[in-house]
Parts: structure tokens; sequence; C-alpha cells
């Protein structure tokens, strides 16, 4: 193939990264401790440990009055029994004490009868009509974390929900991974920085802000190298510089065997192993490069932006992933039923952009079709793709797919 | 009914909904510029319209040689044709110019011959094998945005990909919508503050944290009022002064109406309308009031966590949503077969916690069982919910169910 003939051998997916995560020795992650307040999204370092029960007494699940068990029973709405009303912190035989929703069960009361089963007559007596078990409408000590368990796993990437359980254990502080830093670089002689003139053969840089967002997203810190000139020397500067900062490095353009191979070259002269695998059998992103330098991940995508949003996404995203120690996050799946054939290339992992919507309670998935893969408005247009196998020549219309969500569905009638 | 004496009359979140949201005026939305590197998560302000095409001049969709189409054809691997290469600018009849993908078409040519249907012969000429149509493996000028398109609505929830786009059309700052500020107020004599030391029958405050940390995902920006005690002089100074700073106010605790209406009467004192809806049919959130002061929002949510998250889900977001201008932003939504029954009440719409994970590719919904639905362990066990209607009993096991996630699927294998 005179195409590919820079490529060493055109790998899958699978075995790209099954080479390159078998290569990699991720180190030592380091930590630190932030609020709660602070630490939405961010990565939980050691397992939250219940220092005590939650919650810590009995209370009632219920509006309603505290007794004791034994003092309802053979009680009906035919044989009612009288109790009489106390505020004591604990109820003597024959007694109740009125309870909200989560209040502590007084002392000696063992259960707690709903509003609707009881008949209050005057200000010191209730009449009951049924009986309750010890423990009924109860919110046992420990129900919800008992002392000694793990309340959230190390690992857990901290959404709000989290946050409010640890905080409901009394933790205002917790130990977090810190954020992985990635440094970015981009290469090509026909790039300017968006903001400059560009003269007639020039275009704007788009890729460093796409990939930055991308591993803010993630909860990376994004390094800036900014652009360098189609000049091995420069490149391997700055990729140096990257390599010193940073935990990782992102490159985009240079990769194309064509252009003449000028990121890999580069790479290779920093240090071993150097460029492990470059070409990939996927559409869009073949030309996408991994690399290992003093054990630093370095990922060399294409300059071509949706390219470089499926390269990143396919390798970048698990990397940082791995990095922050989260083992189980893939985007949102969404079944939808596709509108119209598409067609993809044999022996290609293909990554069809699709715009999924719901009509009439069903999802559809639209493909968006484009010529090139460069053109970016395949990826605004879209809120999701589907994964083609290397053995299908495209879908067909009306079959079911599985629509990998990196934006939000559309759903009729919108929010409100 | 006695358990809901209080309340006026339990609606329908859709009646609520409807009456909440007609009431409200939702003033001009103040914006701000921002760069296009700290754009992630903003809601864009305006139109973003091409002011040029893009891209801005024909360019090759593939690597290969420049020409113009009518010196190819006829040619076949039979009888090939023979052009002269050059480095010119322009291209003259008979000649060919080697670019790369993405380089602009010389002047002269009008199509691109990809490398394998190309033979070079020595430095100076190419053998071609096939014959090309004019704009053949061309990306058009404006084939991405062309000049006047607009090319990310104003209203979108700016991504990665969004502000790639915007970069390549040379723009480096946005307009987008300033976050709404929105002020928290947790009520409750048995609270204290997470980090201080409980008494017996006090708890740890966790609501706060968890709306703060549910507006920032949102993208608005809380803003804290912290503890009142049960207290309705102490409540109706914090909830003015939360009118006075923010667009709009959460408060939770004292709306169970047993616990004596402390909050809904605290609004009641501070201006018109005041208290629109209280107790809505829904489980869990029963107790969640609306109210509107001087045109700004007040959600009054449970003291219970579990219920807060759900008060905050059909009400708080949307209503976030609505300040920023977004129309379309679902959670979303994973179709999955229940493992096993579950119960609900009648005449309420019904939030049940579910696990959803993959087995054998496809999707399973646990459902998470908790008797009180202050088990705040409910909500970091399951990753979605599903939504049971207020005319069935239950779901059944083996039932087909679509769940919103609030948190990452659950996939085999995990991430790599």
């Amino acid at each position: 193939m005179v195409r590919l003939r820079g490529f060493q051998k055109l790998v899958t997916i699978e075995e790209a990264k099954k080479l390159f995560f078998n290569s990699l020795k991720i180190g030592r992650r380091k930590t630190e401790i932030v609020s709660v307040w602070c630490a939405l999204n961010r990565v939980l370092a050691e397992d939250i440990i219940a220092e005590e029960d939650l919650p810590r007494f009995d209370r009632s699940a219920v509006d309603g009055y505290a007794v004791r068990a034994e003092d309802t029973f053979g009680a009906s709405q035919f044989k009612p029994r009288t109790l009489k009303l106390t505020n004591a912190s604990e109820l003597e035989s024959g007694e109740a004490k009125q309870v909200w929703t989560g209040n502590p069960l007084p002392k000696g009361s063992d259960a707690v009868l709903m509003l609707e089963n009881v008949k209050p007559i005057g200000d010191s007596q209730i009449e009951v009509w049924t009986a309750v078990t010890p423990g009924e409408n109860v919110s046992k000590r420990g129900e919800d974390i008992a002392k000694g368990e793990v309340a959230v796993k190390a690992g857990t990437r901290l959404k709000p929900h989290h946050l409010a359980l640890i905080s409901a254990l009394g933790k205002s502080e917790v130990k977090v991974f810190e954020k992985p830093k990635v440094a970015i670089l981009a290469t090509g002689n026909e790039l300017v920085e968006v903001g400059e003139k560009p003269r007639e053969d020039q275009i704007y840089e788009t890729n460093r802000v796409l990939l930055a967002s991308l591993c803010h997203e993630l909860g990376a810190q994004p390094i800036d190298l900014g652009i360098a000139k189609d000049n091995v020397e420069e490149i391997s500067e700055k990729l140096k510089h990257g390599l010193e900062k940073a935990d990782a490095v992102i490159t985009t353009g240079g990769t194309s065997v064509g252009a003449s191979d000028l990121v890999p070259t580069a790479i290779n002269r920093l240090g071993e192993p150097g460029v492990l695998i470059h070409g990939v059998a996927m559409r869009p992103a073949m030309p996408t490069a991994l690399a290992i330098v003093n054990d630093k991940p370095i990922i060399v995508l294409s300059g071509n932006p949706v390219a470089a949003f499926f390269g990143f996404e396919v390798f970048t995203r698990p990397l940082i992933l791995k990095m922050l120690g989260v083992e189980n996050e893939p985007r949102p799946v969404v079944t939808a039923r596709l509108t119209r054939r598409t067609s993809t290339a044999l022996g290609r992992k293909t990554f069809v952009r699709v715009r999924v919507f719901q009509q009439n309670g069903e999802f559809f998935a639209e493909p968006i079709s484009a010529r090139g893969s460069g053109i970016i408005s395949t990826l605004t247009r879209a809120n999701g793709y589907v994964i083609v196998p290397e053995n299908r020549e495209g879908l067909e219309e009306g079959e079911t797919v599985q629509v990998h969500l990196f934006d939000s569905l559309e759903v009729s009638g919108g929010n409100v």
C-alpha cells in the first residue's frame, strides 16, 4: 500500500491499547486534601470508612408518635387503646411522644405510629387505632452506613450525592488524587494562533483548545505548549519541555506519514522506547501514534480536528482515567434506530457521528454525513457516535445501534 | 387525610411546574465575555455567525497530487498519463503538485489524485493511473460552515467540539450568560456544621454541600446562607438576605407540614405572591414547596437529603436551565431490564433509585431498596432512577425501563 508506506503496520485499536497500556508504568499517584465544598468531580484517593453508625441513633422514619410497641398490641379501629402524651426524653409504659421524620426515638420507645393511625384526644392523650411491631417505622442506627463500613470507595469520581454522604459521616475534607498534568503541543507551518491575522494559506489552530477542554472535562490539568513549526528541532525542544512539566503529552499534526513523520521522528530522539505504534485501523484518526519516553506517555494525534477528537476519545481518555485511578467511566450509551443507511470502509473500526433525537418516545440516530473528517461541524451537529466494526461495510436504515453520547440528548418538548 | 392536613392540596409534578414556571418572569439575562479557553460548559449568549467561509480555501481532502481534472481524463492502469511535477503556486496544463491533507489547492488545479493511483517517476514526473473529475478529493471552500451561516446557536452549552469550531472561525472570545446565583439555606435545630462536634441528638448538615454541588454541575453559582434555627424570624432574615444577593433561593428543612411549616410561613412574610404550591404528589420529595417573592423564585426542599435531591432534580434543575437559557439538556437515558420487582404507592409519581450495569452486552437495572428516603446511601449505591407513574403500584421483574442517569454506567471490563 503506497499510501501507508511509512506506517510500520496498521494495528487494531485493541492491539494498540494493549501494547501501549502494558508498556506503561503509571507511578504512585500524588494526592491532596480538599474541602468537600471543592471536591466535585475529583477522584477519591482513599476509602471513606464510617467512624460511627449513620444514623448515629434510632430515628423516626415518619411523622407520628413514638411508642412502646407492646402498648399497641391488640389495638384496632373497633377497639382503640389510649396512650398518655409526654414530652420527656424517656418513655414510660402507656406513654407516647410526638416525633417528626428524622427525630431520635425517645428512650424506652421502639416503634412509631403514623399520624393517620392515631386520633389526638385533647392535648394529653391519643387514641391508637392500629398495632405496631417493635422496629416499625424506625430507621435503625447504622441502617444507612454501619460503623466500619466503606461508605465511598477510593477511585470514585465524587458526585454531589457522594459529597452528601461523606458530609453525613462528619468529614469536611477528603483526600483526592492530584489532577494529572497533560501538556498539549500543536505542530504545523500552516497554523496561526486564533485572534491573529492568517495569511491566505494559513488556518487557525483549533486543536489545543479542543484538547485542553477535553482534558478539563475529565479532571486533568492541561498545560499549553503552543504551536511548533514543522521542524524536528523545534518539536523536540517543546516536547522535552512538556515531558519535564507534565505527566503526559499530547501532540497534534505532523503524524501523517506523507507529511514526513516529524513528530514520531522528534519523539524517537528524546528517549526509549519511543514510538510503539504508528497507524491504527480506525476512521477517523488512522495516523494516531502512541509513544513512551522515560516512562511518560505521548499520544500523537492527527492535525485534523475530528481525527484528533476520536484519537483522544480512544486513547487519551482511557489514559487520563487510568492516571486518575478511575476504573469505570464510560460515556453514557443510548439505544436508537438509525434513520438512514451509512457506509464505512472494511478493515477499519469506524466512528460514525450521529445526532440522537426523541420522537414519539423512541430514540433515533441520524448519521451526520460529510466527505472529509476535517469538517468540525460534523461534531457540532452530532451528539454521539456509533462504532462500526472492522468486518462491516456500514449500517442499515432502521438498524438498532448503541450511541455513545458526547453531548446532550435531544428530547421532545425540552426541559420544562 | 390527617397526615397532609397542612398542605392546601397535593398537586402533580406537571401541575406544579406549569403554575410555577408560568408565574415566573425570568428577566433579561446578564452576559459576559470570556476566552474560549475558559468557556467550557458555559452557555452561549449569542449566535456565532461565520464571518468567512470555513475552510477559507479549497483544500485537499487526501494526501496526493493536485491536478487539472481534464489532464487525467482517459487515464487508466493500461494507458497511464504522465504529468510534470511542479512546486509553483499556480498549475499549468500538464502539471501536478504534491499536496497533503488540508493543504490549499494550488491555483489552476481542481482535483486531487490519491497517492495510490499515482506512480512517481524520478523526482520530476508522475504516472497517472486513474481519471478524476473536477472537485474530486477536494474540500470545497465553505464546505464546513459557509460565510453568514450560524455555526453555534445561542443557548448552546459549550462543549469542547463547539470551542474548536468557534476557534476555527477565528474567534478567541465568546459572549456567555453570567452564572445564575443560587442562595442555599438549611434550616433545623438538629443540624450541626460538618467538622463541629454534634450533641447526642444532632446530625451533620449535609444538604448545603449536596445542593451547592448540584448547582455547580449545572453552571450556577451557589451562595451559602448557612444554617438557620427553626425560628421564623431567623429564617425570614436569612431568606431576605438571599433574595437580595441571588437570582433564586433554595431552602431545605422546615417544610414538612407536621414540623410546623416554618419556611413557608417565613416566605409569606417577605412578599407577594409567596408560596404557590406546597405538597407535590411525588415520592420522595412530597413536601416540596414552590414560591415566588418579588419575581424571584424560592424552592423549598425537604430536609431529608434524598428528598432534597429529587426535589432539586424535578424543580431546581429546570429552573437553573431556564435561567441559563438552555432549552434541551435532559439527563442521559439508558434502556435497561429490571432485575427484580419493586413496589410503589399509587397516586404518587415515584423515583426509584437503580444501579444500571452491563452484562453480556445488555443493560440491567437493579432497584436499590431502602425503607426511609433519609438513607443517603440509596443514592451512592445507584447511578440512575426510574420514574414510576401515579397509576402504577410498582414495576415488574424483567420489565424494560428507561433509566435517567445521574452517575456513570457500570460496564463490564471497565475503561481500558
